[in-house]
């Protein structure tokens, strides 16, 4: 159980919901504008009403009467709530071709996650360059996470090896894991992780289509 | 054919956790093991323990007294549950980092999403092949789909040219699109969208480490 002794805690649900919000406030700016309405990020956002406007509430930006929320106040205080107005320098252990992909993902540079370098114990791909940033050896992790005040590791590799690189990364004073691999890592408790999976989107878009389109069936 | 008797709806939370209990059921399996007990289970997953016994429950499959349940079973079941034994083909549109990694990401085929072909506008892509699978120019998709009745469409696009995407994929006959763009998509009734937002776990993920270590802090 959670212990709510924080009321500006927000809800998981609503945190998730704050890059969408970011992008399109950074959307209408690009575009000039300066004030949003809620009626107007109510129709592009495609959220019920009623959690935009509790939303709103929750992250405690005023509007204004006749114009609505200023669109820099608003940009600026979700960005101060996820972070993303710091950069944290990240290093990625196994460069397939999630991993690959993830240190050329340009959006989480543009919000503050700025992964500079590649580990894999892949002899072909160690000492090569992925989307401009090398590939070091494994086992030069411990050595540039202590040089480079590194403090963020991303795992892409096979579930078999999450574990040991896991303690690799804690033993060389990473303290935030984003785990994409299947394995469920166990760390310390100064360690924050985050487990992402791919196939728990996969699951929620197969039983979605499996009810909506049963006719679809194919035996495998 | 499969029956489909089993009206139970899962909970989201439950059906995101299916993949991993899948995972680690398929792994007991190949390392010789028949039975799983609910323990063995719980110590693997380091989900909460109730959690677990509900899941186990909701999912409809008996444990047998002193034996546990049987990991055949089971895999069946869950498999059954998420349409996962029976193989969609895709298309995927817009070949960039993410979507050619996701073209290359076995699991996806191991679950039954076989993405069978590329779509991008840029020349550069089109005629080459990516982890063995082609890439077309953009405006075959039509013919392509009718062809092949492909029924499930993957956007890996910038968020500008999503909706477009979606409308073409909806008018050559796609009726379930799982959506990576930051953009959300408009579809008729009869369509299954599933809107996917790696920038909705870096912002979890974010808001932990911020809170949890605030001292990483610095400026951007």
């Amino acid at each position: 159980m959670e212990k709510e002794n924080n009321k500006k805690i927000l809800r998981l649900p609503t945190i998730k919901r704050l890059p969408i919000y970011l992008h399109i406030l950074k959307r209408l700016e690009e575009e000039g504008q300066e004030y949003v309405s809620t009626t107007t990020l109510i129709d592009e956002l495609d959220f019920e009403p009623v959690l935009v406007r509790k939303d709103l509430v929750l992250m405690g930006i005023p509007g204004k009467p006749r114009m609505g929320y200023c669109l820099k106040d608003m940009i600026v205080a979700i960005e101060n709530f996820l972070g993303w107005n710091r950069i944290d320098d990240a290093f990625l252990v196994g460069v397939g071709s999630l991993g690959s992909a993830l240190m050329g993902y340009q959006p989480f540079e543009e919000n503050g996650l700025k992964i500079i370098a590649g580990f894999d114990v892949d002899k072909s791909k160690i000492g090569t360059k992925i989307h401009g940033k090398p590939v070091f050896a494994l086992d030069k992790l411990p050595e540039l996470s202590k040089r480079m005040k590194v403090k963020v590791g991303i795992i892409t590799t096979p579930w078999q090896y999450a574990q040991e690189v896991a303690d690799q990364m804690i033993e060389a004073g990473i303290v935030g894991i984003w785990n994409f691999s299947m394995f469920k890592i166990k760390v310390p408790k100064n360690v924050v992780t985050h487990n992402e999976s791919l196939a728990a989107g996969l699951a929620v878009f197969s039983v979605k289509l499996k009810t909506m389109h049963p006719e679809l069936s194919k035996a495998n």
